[in-house]
């Protein structure tokens, strides 16, 4: 397998970052979406396409969704990592099943389901393949008017400019920004039915995402202020004493600050390292980040300590030995997948990353999970 | 004098917030400012106009500012609260000079300059007087691309969805979707020739913003988590022992998350008694503010001794004897403004403020001014 390496972001000017243009926020504002899409019907032959976590087939949620003339309600398992082949496949049928471009794409659901919405509304005005995209400012053409509705917290994906697809030859994001959403609709009652593993797993993506940018050295003050606040709140949620309604409020404004936090700083080393578990295992981005985290106390001594502490507090015991029976051609492959994310390693390490950060030493922290 | 009645906002839904769309932020990007205005140029006979604050006359940075086809530069001073007759003319010149609708408006400089753009880009596109605009969502037409610079922080108005102007019947803004910038660019570098009372002064309207919206009874976790970053980034900045070029950045953004912080809330006490002050005596904003909070112990007791802090730690002596000679006939015309701002009283006490707020207190608290 060969692993395209990534291009080195220059800093030389500043990033003219994309934000989310309208925002809802507030404890049933599910309920306000009909109104917000009427005005962006197209025509009554140009759909809305919902696509919504699958655990949501049958649910209260979904009788709520406003659905109107030809509108398509697709249910897609978040089980795995978003594909650009899942993209690719879903971008398909939509062109098949309509004659006019939708009026637009609502992604309900988690990381994986905001990603697809993202990913499906760029590829419905760009020709060819998803992965031809997976990178940095490679999308030409405006995206078809996207929103997010994030019924999980702590990825971050309902603010970023990015969508990251497991691809053919990588794991990578689209980076353009098109992939920002048009729209964001927070209600954090939509998050009332989470498991307290995923709860756990994926707001640990926003804390462990605050501990590598915050200890970065791309960050200025912009994405420290966004930085140090979701880190503030995932600490109030994880190991203060709120109520259920609160903590599901502050854990949705966590991801929220994470996400913008990324505007000018970038993610370190448990992400690089978890996009190679990714790619070879199909391991979720949110426990991923996890297992590779705890090894860490090398890089982020302050932050792992603190991981462990809220990892006890909620009883979480992490899967073990999910390496053991890996060959060594293996471990090449995640070490390879996760060198090539250069950016990361240049922000968690400095530009002498390379004397740091060799394969030998990526292998013996692989070999512990 | 009549002093029309506002209406109370109701929140039966929640505000589908327009956030700024883009953002650059960084010492120096605004050389980035030819790049991006660029491609929003719509032909050459269609210029940007730079409203410009006038101390800025003759500067190093009014030479950088990139001037091309027939674009116009207009020096305003800053020296009095933004009015709607202002906004008028600058709209009549504007359409005298040109044939053609101009591709945008910059603002560069204080409350005073951003709140201009934004009021003009509005009245360029909507027929009459912008004091017809004054209210809640009166607009009907989407303002022209504007775009704003501050060189000053505290005020918010480089992110809030208002733009406050003097009118002939009230002080009061033009609340709409349309009034938020379609681009921001925060350079820290262009706060340098500050004043420090002027320095001081903005900083305390985010500040005291803050300890308004955050001790209110309309936030809700979207605004609190905003406004406490704000705030805590007043207290490094003004209490705090920060270099020069940190606290430039940290000022700048407090202001932005407390400008943020208003999308769910609402300011106080301070602001709806300084309204009163501005009306009367032109007395401007961040002053205004300063001399109405400094004696609302028993609305914000720790507020206020933080503030006390803060002033003696600078050196700050605010002027005193400002309402001494006034007639009962002034202060009733600035308990009747203040009066009426009802949003930010049902705010500030709650729905039963009516029979803590009277006239003999407002007048009580204004004779000390």
């Amino acid at each position: 397998m060969e692993v395209k390496h990534v291009a080195v972001d220059k800093k030389t000017d500043y990033k003219n970052f994309p934000m989310v243009p309208r925002v809802v926020f507030g404890r049933g504002c599910f309920d306000q979406l009909g109104d917000i899409l009427m005005p962006k019907r197209k025509q009554s032959e140009a759909p809305f396409i919902f696509l919504v976590d699958d655990v949501f087939e049958g649910s209260e949620l979904a009788s709520r969704i406003p659905l109107i003339f030809n509108d398509q309600l697709i249910f897609i398992s978040a089980h795995e990592e978003p594909k650009t082949s899942q993209v690719d496949a879903l971008v398909k049928k939509i062109r098949g099943d309509f004659h006019d471009l939708p009026s637009g794409i609502v992604g309900i659901g988690g990381g994986t389901l905001l990603d697809l919405a993202k990913a499906v509304s760029i590829l419905l005005t760009n020709r060819g393949s998803s992965s031809d995209y997976q990178g940095w400012d490679l999308v030409q053409k405006s995206s078809i008017y996207h929103v997010g509705i994030p019924t999980i917290s702590g990825t971050g994906a309902e603010v970023s400019r990015t969508t990251v697809l497991l691809g053919p030859e990588k794991k990578l994001g689209i980076n353009s920004d098109y992939t920002t959403f048009d729209q964001v609709l927070l209600d954090p009652d939509l998050t009332q039915g989470v498991s307290r593993e995923q709860w756990f797993y994926t707001g640990m993506d926003c804390y462990i995402h605050c501990i590598e940018s915050l200890n970065g050295t791309y960050l200025n003050a912009f994405s420290q202020s966004y930085g140090e606040k979701a880190l503030e709140l995932c600490k109030e949620v994880y190991l203060g004493n709120l109520t259920a309604d609160e903590s599901r409020e502050k854990l949705m404004m966590a991801s929220w600050h994470g996400g913008m936090s990324i505007a000018y700083s970038q993610v370190g080393v448990a992400h690089a390292m978890s996009y190679g578990l990714s790619y070879l295992l199909g391991v979720k981005h949110g426990i991923g980040n996890c297992l590779v985290f705890q090894h860490l106390e090398e890089f982020y001594p302050e932050g792992v300590a603190l991981f462990n502490r809220m990892r006890q507090k909620h009883g979480i015991r992490l899967p073990k030995g999910i390496c053991a029976n890996l060959t060594d051609c293996d471990f090449e492959t995640m070490i390879s997948v996760s060198l090539a994310m250069e950016p990361l390693w240049e922000n968690a390490i400095g530009k002498n990353w390379r004397e740091i950060i060799t394969p030998e030493k990526l292998e013996c922290i692989y070999r512990k999970i």
